[in-house]
């Protein structure tokens, strides 16, 4: 998917949410347990009922790597039958030597057809410059998390005040274009996605940490909002599981539109139209 | 498997030769491919071939999962039929998010049954500290990578003088112990192992770079040796494409000999016996 069509996206369905398909055995209905493939016909019925109001969906690949096989062929079936204007994106945060990171760029952009993979930056430039090689494919590359642990080391200074998160953007920018090239910044550190704006004013965001994670989303609009919108704004746990019984597709649906009435008066007030 | 077990396996094949099976495609004897699991016959082969010489075996993920189904499929064969007394090294390079860690642990500690992950420091500790809670499984986490890109991150130097990789190193040191985890050090950067030997006295590292990467694996041992070894040096092409024929096996077979038996000599000469 090109820049132009996910902004076209956004501007139709007045919104820039993504629906993050952590699709977890332990966390879905019951009912749904003794059907041949649970994860795809939950992952169908939450597509189903969210689509009108998401932008974007991001399975991570976690949750169905640990089902094996089986988790592979869900989420094989998961990405034919999302809708083809909608941008999806594996969260996978790859990142290994270069031919290596070849063969991760072939699963992800030919095997399974994603628009987008996540990236891991600490291999540095050869370990993520083979993802940007496939045309109007995407990396998103880990800049600044939502997680406790970003603490660790992505705010590490070096003796002229840069910080390692801010050293990646600024290395990492001359690697790709805002064409096939976003970060990960993370909606639980807002004032942080106002510093990494300015550093890269017109590149997109992947936003997590919204919702379950404590982020506030008005704060990442405030901070992270550019001319083109700039901004994919994640959740995952509070739309997917928004209700255990029979009526979870439904209440996901209601969860979705809720998000998306928020952005489209955010776009609204922004004069984003 | 035990850091003891790991230890008596060393002493009694006198090698700490790890043979990665970065198997492709591409690149095997052509008159594997009309078999119904070309992946698995190559590495199955391989395994006979060299298990006398190797004390651990470390596929790369990447080159089964753009696969998909089959890939998985040839990599769990792969891993049952590796002998129980070699240690396993899922090449998979993760880090998430907490509860995301912790189903890529179950994936490669309780699905696909490896001893150890290879897992990205960026996220910092609750990325790293799942993997940690399995009995007997290690997590071995990048510190110094052999690749060019190493540079761009890794020796950035903090106000301290302190480098991002030892930083990663004194940090994760209290996530673990040496009982559980292990670092990646790349053969190409030989001084750089004794800088990390230096931090991290007691454990092991796994150091790839070694062969094809142009790594000397004199200069590992003398930069990287502690008193229990302390290392285990991967070498993949090297080794399994040492024949693209159909005497491939015995090729890679006397390539893994060549190196275990300077691997011996270097035991002997440290007295490790």
């Amino acid at each position: 998917m090109t820049r132009q069509q996910l902004i076209d996206q956004i501007k139709q369905k007045k919104s820039f949410l993504c629906v993050g398909l952590d699709t977890d055995l332990e966390k879905i209905p019951v009912h749904l347990l003794d059907k041949e493939d649970p994860i795809f016909e939950f992952n169908r019925a939450i597509i189903d009922a969210t689509k009108e109001f998401a932008i974007a969906y991001k399975p991570n690949l976690a949750f169905y790597e640990c089902l094996g096989v089986k988790g592979w062929e869900s989420l094989r079936k998961t990405l034919e039958y999302i809708p083809s204007n909608c941008f999806t994106i594996a969260d996978a945060k790859r990142g290994d030597i270069g031919n290596t990171s070849r063969y991760y760029a072939k699963t992800f952009f030919e095997y399974l057809n994603f628009d987008s993979v996540t990236v891991a930056p600490y291999m540095g430039a050869d370990s993520v410059t083979p993802f940007q090689e496939f045309k109007d494919k995407w990396v998103i590359l880990l800049a600044l998390t939502s997680n406790k642990g970003a603490l660790d080391f992505q705010f590490m200074t070096d003796v002229n005040g840069e910080e390692l998160y801010k050293k990646v953007l600024r290395k990492s920018a001359k690697w790709g274009t805002d064409e096939n090239l976003m970060y990960v910044v993370g909606a639980t550190r807002a004032e942080g996605i106002g510093e990494v704006r300015k550093l890269v004013p017109n590149h997109f965001f992947l936003v997590p940490g919204v919702g379950a994670q404590g982020g506030s989303l008005q704060d990442v609009a405030n901070y992270g909002w550019n001319k083109d919108c700039g901004l994919i704004v994640n959740s995952s746990r509070g739309i997917i599981y928004a209700s255990n019984g029979t009526d979870f597709a439904q209440k996901a649906g209601l969860a979705a539109q809720e998000i998306q009435v928020e952005m489209a008066e955010i776009i609204k007030n922004k004069g984003f139209l």
